[in-house]
């Protein structure tokens, strides 16, 4: 006879989009309680109600410490898209010893863009005893966790493509915003200009996949550039989009090529990984990771693990399959 | 400035063609050691020679205690399909104090079929501060440690159906003659009531899919049956290999369902697993991934995640992506 594993204790910090699907998600899962959630922005109110669902009993916190108060084992971190932006949060699990996982897209690797910052949330993780991972969809897995894991079958390993295209009709309104649906080339550029445009994470995969490979790049090689509305009726000349890339060199090679294309009516949606090597391998997820769920799968597939994983900022790659 | 790492002190158990293609790779890749070989057919020769390479300093020796004598760290046994089989080998590793990466099939989810072995393998594993990991292609990759990958984006999974379709006219002759090729039916449903015929870890994958999914299966339902030549001229009425299912039940529900065939001539090799669930997910490897090398690439780099996973034995499930 065995008997049920207690249910893991979780807050989450954040009731944007994400969070209230995380929320839906966290309480439909057996093994898993909700005993806090913090966002300024609905403080007071039944963390159920805010997120659409019926009343559960959790009333939403101003700060990240009173949602961990409750005996929280682990916070889902899902408020921001900067390494910057969520110290505090990640300061307050430390402080109640709460593992992260985090939507964050820079934590991914943050190695990559603040080492600074990388080595002192690690600093702290250790000292509390804590794990942290940012995880997702992308990154956190198509162009990163997934071709990594793909590569484990390959002796040698020359170069990996990554391909994504996301036909943003089908997604959120700020993440359309996000990739500049609607505006003017001008207006684009001056958005990339000001890094309020691209998908954050990008490059963070490029490194992750250098890592996965035991060799980290020495540079890894970014682009943004608008996809022009051709379609008549359609807002034609305006932006319908971006592409990104994302380019790995060690030596003077090129490693790994990562492209994102994320725009309206982007024709064959699909996530494609090829390798080149021994084996080579040609991977096609038809029609594509869908973004929204996977997010909400990768985090909540990511919690069992992330508490298994030693003390520390971990990656994706450091999480098991089965714990 | 960084120092390499040491090498990692490697042993070969089993010089069969997968034992001479590990071999080749082990000498190929930096970091990693020869420091000893074991196979009783090829006692006393170089091992770089048996293997059709440049003689390479180590001499085979017939007992594996000999081969790990020169402190090897890690054990690759390449030597048997089933887990009774190499439990010599694994009591030698564990008095060398080596880890275990081996292709053995029944090894990749040994609580499957031989649960008390297992518990014998972990026990003297846990003892002696060994990692004891059972990899390869299939069992090892693409029926169970990939779909698991895949599942982890995934918020809720109804179902999992794995197939892989290869064409054995471009692998080894012992694989054609292990599926059958050129038997009678008579002949096959003998070889197979006698269990010399069938792919060895299928039922194994399945079971690993249960695990990664936190839903221990109930029931694994296998069969097999020939395929049977209908091509004129090329043995009509013989078998060109074998289709076989396994099924994962929980609950009276089917969650998972591998499909293999192996067969000469098969049309459209593949692999490709789709999952029901949210989001679903529909993943196609083209051309299948190729299983020779893919086998070796998976030892090789099981090399590292096994040393760094917690002693006992584990499986593909447990291994991280970066150490």
């Amino acid at each position: 006879m065995t008997t049920a594993a207690p249910s893991i204790r979780v807050a989450i910090v954040g009731l944007g989009s994400i969070g209230r699907e995380v929320l839906a998600a966290v309480r439909a899962r057996p093994g898993l309680d909700l005993v806090g959630v913090a966002d300024p922005a609905f403080a007071g109110r039944d963390a159920g109600e805010v997120s659409g669902l019926e009343p559960c009993g959790v009333t939403v916190t101003a700060d990240v410490a009173s949602a961990l108060a409750n005996g929280a084992e682990v916070a889902l971190v899902l408020s921001a898209s900067g390494v910057a932006d969520v110290i505090p949060a990640i300061e307050a699990a430390a402080a109640a010893g709460a593992d992260v996982v985090s939507t964050t897209e820079d934590l991914s690797c943050a190695d990559f863009a603040t080492p600074e910052l990388a080595r002192k949330i690690d600093a702290t993780a250790r000292a509390a005893g804590i794990t942290v991972v940012g995880t997702g969809v992308n990154p956190g897995f198509v162009m990163d966790r997934l071709p990594v894991t793909l590569s484990k079958v390959c002796v040698r390993v020359d170069r990996i493509e990554v391909t994504r295209v996301v036909d943003v009709a089908t997604r959120r309104a700020p993440l359309r915003a996000k990739v500049g649906v609607g505006l003017t080339p001008d207006e684009f550029d001056a958005g990339v200009a000001a890094r309020r445009l691209s998908h954050r994470g990008l490059p963070e995969s490029c490194a992750l996949i250098g890592i996965g490979l035991g060799r980290r790049f020495d540079r890894v090689q970014s682009t943004i550039e608008p996809v022009i509305e051709e379609r008549p009726g359609v807002l034609p000349g305006r932006v319908a989009g971006l592409r990104q890339t994302a380019i790995g060199m060690l030596g003077g090679r090129e490693i790994a090529c990562l492209r994102l294309e994320m725009s309206l009516g982007a024709p064959n949606p699909h996530d494609r990984v090829r390798i080149e090597g021994e084996p080579p391998l040609d991977v096609l997820i038809q029609g594509g990771t869908a973004g929204d769920p996977a997010t909400v799968g990768a985090v909540l597939s990511a919690i069992e693990p992330t508490m298994a994983a030693g003390p520390g900022l971990k990656t994706v790659l450091d999480l098991v399959l089965a714990v």
